[in-house]
């Protein structure tokens, strides 16, 4: 089934929504804590969460300029710091039902269930119930004049990572963590590791390791 | 287990790039499909595709400023269009020697073994194997000062998707057309659906779909 650019302008609103949030392809299923200056805390779960660099370690966000996404943005300008905490299969339902339109006085901690996690010097919450969470600081914002998205860049001032899922290597098997992935708008997904591959190089066939 | 910013940046380069490249969460596995103005093909792996907007129906992708991804962004700079293609199960290991450092003049199609497949009136070639493939217009590039990426927003002007695996409301389920997941440098995952979820509300507990 091929679209083109006309076809796609005229679909109904939600088709069109839920077609062109599956082509991007998986995506992180992430929750962002912040607070405002007064502790009023707020979670959302965010799927636009991308890799920008390790050194210095950078995140970089993508919020939407909707109602839902708004507190969380308000917050982060405000404070300079949010939490970025993976969703784990443990609590599925409650990271989804963060993207409910709740008022500004009612924390989605509170409103779903989860439990806040505040590290000393942090101004931002923690999800108590994920096992892989960081703390960031706001280092770059700008608002596309595209869309009118925001583009945040932070820089990740702490990392908390279960240690049996660390490798010696450094990296952390997110699937044995319970990390899961997203697709559109709305459907959890569960992983299963099928190959890891050795750094590929041009004088050499792709090598899947161990 | 907990790192510090301090203890981030002193770690050895390649176990900071592992272990930083793990804290996003699941990455979307995509090949980037382009050509110069001579047709001259390239093709890179790229896990930092991100939903923009679907109204207009928008990408980003950041591109490192490597020596692997520059090609890609040369040509994208040099013709304005590109093609993103889900990487499937039937050929992760032509999709990660696509990372090797091969010289400008030759291509990772024919390095790989992968086909190119051209679309009448597009200067971007997709790739053959892949049963979910996108045609971009490029629509705006920065370079980010704070670590020289490069911020790259795309229209998608052509969508391809499979006719049995796309939804009555528009959606594709795309982990039953093959798409795998990525997790840090190297590791390749299958998925399988957990669950989907309603439209989230204020006044409704969260709700499974189907």
């Amino acid at each position: 089934m091929l679209f083109t650019s006309t076809e796609i302008s005229a679909l109904e609103a939600r088709y069109r929504a839920a077609l062109i949030n599956s082509l991007s392809g998986f995506k992180p299923a992430n929750l962002v804590g912040t607070a405002n200056r007064e502790g009023q805390t707020n979670l959302a779960i965010i799927s636009s969460v991308v890799h920008l660099g390790s050194h210095p370690p950078l995140l970089a966000l993508i919020v939407r300029p909707s109602p839902v996404e708004r507190h969380t943005l308000e917050n982060i300008l405000e404070t300079g710091c949010y939490t970025i905490n993976h969703v784990s299969d443990q609590f599925i339902e409650a990271a989804h039902q963060t993207a409910a339109r709740y008022p500004r006085e009612q924390s989605e901690f509170a409103a779903t269930g989860l439990g806040e996690h505040w590290m000393e010097g942090f101004a931002a919450p923690f999800v108590r119930e994920a096992s892989i969470r960081m703390g960031l600081e706001l280092r770059e914002h700008r608002q596309l004049d595209i869309n009118d998205t925001h583009f945040l860049i932070g820089e990740i001032v702490l990392a908390e990572v279960p240690q049996g899922h660390l490798g010696e290597d450094g990296s952390v098997d997110i699937c044995a963590a319970g990390t899961v992935a997203l697709s559109g708008l709305d459907s959890y997904y569960s992983t299963r590791r099928l190959r890891r591959m050795a750094y590929a190089k041009p004088d050499l066939p792709p090598t899947p390791l161990g």
